[in-house]
């Protein structure tokens, strides 16, 4: 298949790619360039979805969310049997995306990564719901499927206490129900439950919605897996029916 | 001007739109469509020229770094004459961006504002160097101009006791040197001065670099406004010249 080792050696292309929230639009012009330059495209087979069109006859690695370390050894072993892969991942590839997990996986491998970098949650969610990360900011997943609990609730606690706006990402999930409500506990403990809070659901993609509500109201309101839940910190506060975190250039 | 009231409201439109770290590349698609319905462009002259091609023959609102307020009025009563106007950030337009001022200066205005996100440098700049935010992670600004610097420093202090990976924005100007080696001292009454940090200048634009280093050098290296910067947390590890913190996929 290839004629000399160098020759080979170009093959060895292996991108991770941020789709953004959803669908072309979306995407960089850099992340579609890469992916018409790929042979191979591995994802969650509902972020392959969304960028159907782009990928339409290349070789798709699908697996379902959970099979995350099998998906991408296959990416890797495609990319090592010369093919040009992407591994996609919606919003950005880094932030809890699959970036980092490539490079454990082609650790001592001669591939050369490119990680291509997407719109994540944290800045697509804020723009549906008005500017609610205008200054520093705490992006912090509920999950505790690969972290410990205990470490989530004392990331959370110390993100309120150094007054940071936050992006809750994956607020609960089936099995996972009341998780956003023990957040907001710690939270309440540290600022007042008329704290504004926003949710945005679906974010990019058809069905979008959001909700402004107090941090009060926001502990006993569910969120399901595809919500990013945003807390404002002490000088967020609700203009023309958005969520503003003032930056101070106004002396507020 | 208009016919009826119902045209003049329809041109009551402005979007705050973020460009990414650097060109038309970088930008998404919905940004550069976006960018072509407007009359009249606002920005920071650097930013406008990254957009050059795209905005050509448009009219322009441009100020130096320091007349944000001043450029951001003008952007609206542009808007509030009629005209269909984009202010545009480098990077998000959230995320230290111009949203948050515009829909503060829009207050009780009939503006309709769409705020189109961009790639951030945390984003970006985390792509270049590996996947050093693949958790849970703060972004913090270490200008002083519009934080008071004990805020600051309490945020990097909380940032550093929760084990965030951080991103530091502004780590230094012309009159702000020694910004990051102060940080990294508070940094360092919690994290060992092994901790693998990075910087990355002109990301996504002529001239990108990068480096990886310690925390404890990093306090001694000097910083600019085009950088920056990463700290690693407690599990960030160098994989092939590279700056990644697992996911804890593989258990590690």
């Amino acid at each position: 298949m290839f004629e000399t080792y160098e020759e080979r050696m170009r093959q060895m292309k292996l991108y991770v790619i941020g789709i953004g929230p959803g669908g072309e639009e979306q995407m960089t012009l850099r992340a579609v360039r890469a992916l018409e330059k790929c042979d191979c495209i591995a994802g969650y087979r509902l972020y392959l979805e969304l960028i159907a069109d782009l990928i339409a006859g290349k070789e798709q690695i699908q697996t379902g969310m959970m099979r995350e370390v099998d998906r991408c050894t296959a990416a890797r072993d495609a990319a090592l049997a010369g093919k040009t892969v992407a591994v996609v991942s919606s919003g950005d590839a880094g932030v809890y995306g699959m970036a980092g997990l490539m490079f454990e996986l082609c650790e001592g491998k001669d591939i050369d990564i490119e990680v291509i970098p997407g719109i994540t949650a944290a800045c697509s969610g804020a723009a549906v719901l008005g500017s609610p990360l205008t200054c520093d900011f705490a992006a912090i997943s509920l999950s505790d499927l690969l972290t410990p609990w205990e470490v989530i609730e004392k990331r959370v606690l110390h993100a309120a206490q150094g007054d940071f706006a936050m992006a809750l990402y994956n607020p609960a999930s089936k099995k996972r129900t009341d998780h956003l409500r023990r957040v907001c506990d710690i939270i309440l403990t540290i600022q007042p439950p008329e704290t504004i809070c926003g949710l945005v659901s679906n974010i990019g993609r058809e069905g979008e919605s959001y909700q402004l509500l107090t941090l009060g109201k926001l502990r006993d309101t569910p969120a399901d897996m595809l919500t990013t839940v945003f807390i404002g910190n002490s000088r967020t506060r609700v203009i023309s029916g958005r969520m503003v975190t003032p930056r101070g250039y106004r002396g507020v």
